[in-house]
């Protein structure tokens, strides 16, 4: 485990991906229960060293309150006992998973007499690129080695110290217990422009994940050669249809607005048919109001709200602003194609959920909008590993090679073709 | 069908990119047999046009005359009447292909009651960039389509006037059977320079296919921030083990670089046990020698050929030259472990072959080599998706995302997670 402090500058990145290649070949064939026993003494090496990453985070966390950073932010850069606790138990849950590695799908005898089969493999180095918070650099680590993969991280400067004492941590464990040196790296180098020669890295890099907001996103698609999936970003729609159930229409536009408004899966955008706006709006504002969110909107929408509402003016952007925060955009359609149209336009092919008790719609709806997830009658918030079935997730896919939606285990793969013959030789 | 020729440059590609969008939702939700006619209106489109294809052609097979272009290349240029009917009983096979869109994998229902399946639905558009051969045209078409996709092309300048009527014809014939305008369009601009900005179109392409060499896929993963499917480019091991059935591993080394020399799968350096090598070496290169192949090898190897092999002294970069023709680079190796490292320092993660009666070996083999295929006892020219059961390809990817190998219709789609709830919100 390599872990570059500040204090060590990097100056050779491609030393980090040669490095990463050599231990993704030990890796690649590593018996699943030696993975395992590596991923259990993580977790152990996690909680031998609590005091080491909580003084590590309270030097982040005192620089963050100097530089005036949101008490909102700060409770997601801090880490606590309890907090190391369960950021140790979610290792415990990767143990649990079953081993996507060695599989083989669609084998069989080809008409020339081969045996053919696709082997389930590692994808080999992946680089995750992340903002804040601190426990993705575990949880990430943790899904990669599971599916066999080396793991260079590069997490946001404001959790640089938190980072590099828990990479430390899992790093020196996972050594102890059997795992190549270069299993897990951290770039604790915060000058993002530094990233560009990892970024173009195609010798020794498979994969880079940007797990974060548009910004970085956009960094990386411009900056890689190398093979990105996009993560983490999208303007998520709910469409609450005419004879929508209104009350459900409610608890699920409540729900996936405030459940927690940070999140990637969180609504952004709320579409009101225009015949049950007068029906729906003054009583969804009225609450909304109470759970402090901020309207943005048209006339159209503001004359029929609750009066507590807080509305202000839909900006020229707003209907393409994923907000992470207590405000959302609101608009009136005037049916199933114009909702689908908004979302055409403005969707980020995360997550888009229709309220609907009409089947043709319900079906058209999954039909035509192209998202990672749809939904009929249920919270965007839903959009998650876990939820989903896959156990955890490495982050949520927002383009469409490779994977779609949360990424666990099995998309931390590929495959490639092994074929058995016995002299076998093309014919012409 | 947008047919933009060189008397009508290009001038707005964002255009292309926003017509293949609109046809694309289209696509995405034709029934099978809506896509199965618009096939079988291609193929007969093909032949009626037959005189039409045959007179642009000549236009290109005179140009390529009068530049000098070899033999072998004008051959793959040129197109016969019965060539134009072998494309068009491709497109009959795609027609006869299961339609990949629409089936659902995983389907469950997870914890929290949701019912969750993963719906397998179209990439949207796809941007195919591929060189001479004007087939491709007509079968990466029929693929894109059956798999409910808008295809954009742009062919080889060599093949310009061939890919525009053979573009024409299928286009034509597509729309009159119920295809939207923009399902196939061609670019017709042989400037380079120009993809620039269709490469970064990330807002209406959703991938991109270069076929061809090395120099295309670079300008491409450079140029590009949609994403890529690497196809094509690699450099092809066979290794002879010791203990190998020595007139087994002649036929397969022969087959493998004399079949075809010129496609992808063609080996490109042979590796031999040293102990075997003063058995082997003497026969196999008599008979290379009868074909015309030319062998690259240093004085180790040139020490143990026939008196009528041909061998140059092997170059700098002869290991890591694609050869896409009858030559080829020869190195001994001391076993299996110089053998992979050999590989893995040289190898384009293409086709990799081991000629072995050991069953150790050939374990190790399938386990620590990491290409698209991996081949015990058989031609690397096996790698193909007709052979491996996938009754088509678009290409053979050599990346790890996505498709790996022959990509078919399968690979020519993606998934979206379809959730059905009846007023689920998920709890804190």
């Amino acid at each position: 485990m390599t872990t570059l402090t500040p204090s060590r500058p990097v100056v050779d990145l491609a030393a980090i991906g040669a490095a990463a290649r050599d231990a993704a070949q030990v890796l690649a064939t590593l018996p699943t229960g030696v993975k395992n026993d590596i991923l259990d003494a993580m977790a152990a090496g996690l909680t031998a060293q609590t005091d080491e990453i909580l003084a590590a985070n309270q030097v982040d966390v005192d620089a963050a309150r100097e530089t005036g950073m949101t008490d909102a932010l700060i409770d997601r850069l801090t880490l606590t006992p309890e907090r190391i606790t369960d950021i140790a138990s979610a290792v415990g849950t990767v143990v649990g998973l079953p081993d996507p590695v060695g599989s083989v799908e669609d084998a069989r005898r080809v008409k020339n007499g081969l045996e053919v089969g696709r082997r389930r493999v590692p994808l080999g180095v992946v680089a995750v690129i992340f903002e804040a918070r601190p426990n993705v650099t575990v949880d990430i680590s943790a899904l990669c080695l599971k599916a066999g993969n080396a793991v260079i991280l590069r997490g946001g400067k404001e959790a640089l110290h938190s980072n590099v004492a828990l990479a430390a941590a899992i790093g020196q464990a996972a050594e102890s217990a059997g795992a190549p040196p270069a299993a897990v790296q951290l770039i604790a180098d915060p000058d993002r422009a530094r990233l560009n020669d990892l970024l173009r890295d195609r010798e020794h890099i498979d994969v880079i994940v940007p797990r974060g907001g548009a910004g970085l996103i956009d960094f990386v698609t411009e900056t890689a050669t190398i093979p990105v999936i996009e993560t983490g970003w999208g303007v998520c729609h709910t469409f609450v249809d005419v004879g929508a159930d209104l009350e459900m229409a409610q608890r699920i536009v409540v729900n996936a607005k405030t459940r927690r408004p940070s999140i990637c899966n969180a609504l952004d955008t709320l579409l009101v048919h225009r015949s049950v706006a007068p029906a729906f709006l003054p009583s969804i504002s009225r609450e909304l109001a109470e759970r402090g969110v901020e309207l943005h909107a048209g006339p159209d929408v503001s004359g029929l709200l609750d009066e507590h509402a807080q509305v202000k003016p839909v900006g020229e952007h707003d209907f393409d602003t994923e907000w992470l925060s207590l405000r959302m955009s609101v608009a009136l359609v005037d049916g199933m194609d114009d909702a689908i149209a908004h979302i055409r336009r403005h969707g980020g092919g995360h997550s888009e959920a229709i309220v609907t008790n009409s089947h043709g719609n319900a079906r058209r709806f999954t039909d035509e909008v192209d998202a990672a997830a749809v939904y009929v009658n249920a919270s965007t918030q839903f959009t998650d590993g876990g939820e989903f079935g896959l156990g955890a997730e490495v982050g949520i896919s927002t383009q469409k090679l490779h994977a779609r939606g949360p990424m666990g285990l099995h998309e931390m793969t590929t495959y490639k073709w092994v074929v058995l013959g016995d002299g076998h030789i093309r014919p012409l």
